[in-house]
């Protein structure tokens, strides 16, 4: 059985869900954020960055969230939630997964370490750089759940996975984002939420 | 033919030296840095967001280096520079292709864009923080490439193509990064630069 070391209120959230939609069996192993929000020490056992989510299936140890989502479909998913590189939208597919992390939450984790640690932030034109591209990034996930119900087409996927994080727990616990402008979004994150896996995944046990 | 849409010192190096590690037909359209970095305004023309890289292949317009280097593999590879989902090291394959930017360039930008705007960066202690969050990330790709001599083990692969740029270019054009304290990254850029298809992909034509 795969074990998931998760750290609440995170990226892990990812991984818990993917594991109901998909039916797999799991031990969770849960540490709890400090009051300033960073990770307990003791995650440095399982990871040496202490990071979160980290899985251990059998001698297998992997961290990362998009690496973890891609390892258990290909190892555990028998072609569920992914979509095959012959199909038309696999490049769409690919392309939301990565970016999630390799281009979304690094525009609001960069965002978020200014607005903090600078005295003046809202002076700074720096700082409207970084709000403009926010919005410019939020603009095209709201044009995209405008031309289909989920990111890579008709039907969810683990890019709707790999998405959801910064809608959900991370805009509502860990930094506010203003959807009212993207109703596209918003509806989406509905669809999410009203999803059986999810609603499971989220349940405290 | 692929068209790559392709921005000097950038992130699109990779696509460069993939192509020429598969030995691909590709049409590059370069656009170069502003004084300031930000890429040129036409690149919006190209995507919405002016990202590097973008590629075009057909009708598919695909941004996001990871996944133009899994969507070019997958449709163009023949399974080379790939892990495949059952041998043993998949798993570290997959952590390293996400890291890149997942992780690792999400540390570096975020220390970079808080060292640039904040007036008195030294003194502040979340700088300190950033910085050694830095190291510690620098120390573990290290000992990875002190227990093999590519990251995701005997064999040079895509998460090699994904880890390169932050050492190479990005570390010598854009933002410093010492590696004194990391020699075995240093030995594993000296082997990467070796290649005749890196080589070919950063001489100009």
């Amino acid at each position: 059985m795969i074990t998931l070391y998760h750290l609440d209120r995170s990226r892990s959230e990812r991984i818990v869900w993917l594991f109901e939609e998909l039916g797999l069996p799991y031990r969770l192993e849960t540490f709890l954020r400090r009051p300033d929000l960073y990770g307990p020490e003791e995650m440095r056992n399982v990871h040496p960055l202490g990071r979160a989510p980290v899985i251990r299936d059998g001698d297998t140890v992997l961290a990362e969230s998009g690496a973890i989502v891609q390892y258990v479909l290909a190892r555990h998913g028998d072609g569920r939630l992914e979509v095959a590189p012959a199909a038309p939208n696999f490049a769409r597919y690919l392309y939301w997964l990565h970016y999630a992390e390799g281009s979304l939450m690094l525009q609001l984790l960069r965002e978020w370490s200014v607005d903090r640690m600078l005295p003046d932030a809202d002076g700074h034109p720096g700082m409207a750089r970084l709000r403009e591209g926010t919005r410019q990034h939020l603009a095209t996930v709201d044009e995209a759940l405008r031309a289909s119900p989920y990111l890579a087409g008709p039907d969810f996927t683990a890019a709707d996975v790999m998405m959801a994080y910064p809608f959900t727990t991370f805009r509502r616990e860990i930094r506010p984002l203003d959807l009212m402008p993207f109703p596209a979004i918003e509806a989406w994150v509905r669809r999410l939420e009203a999803r059986p896996a999810f609603r499971k995944a989220t349940t405290p046990a």
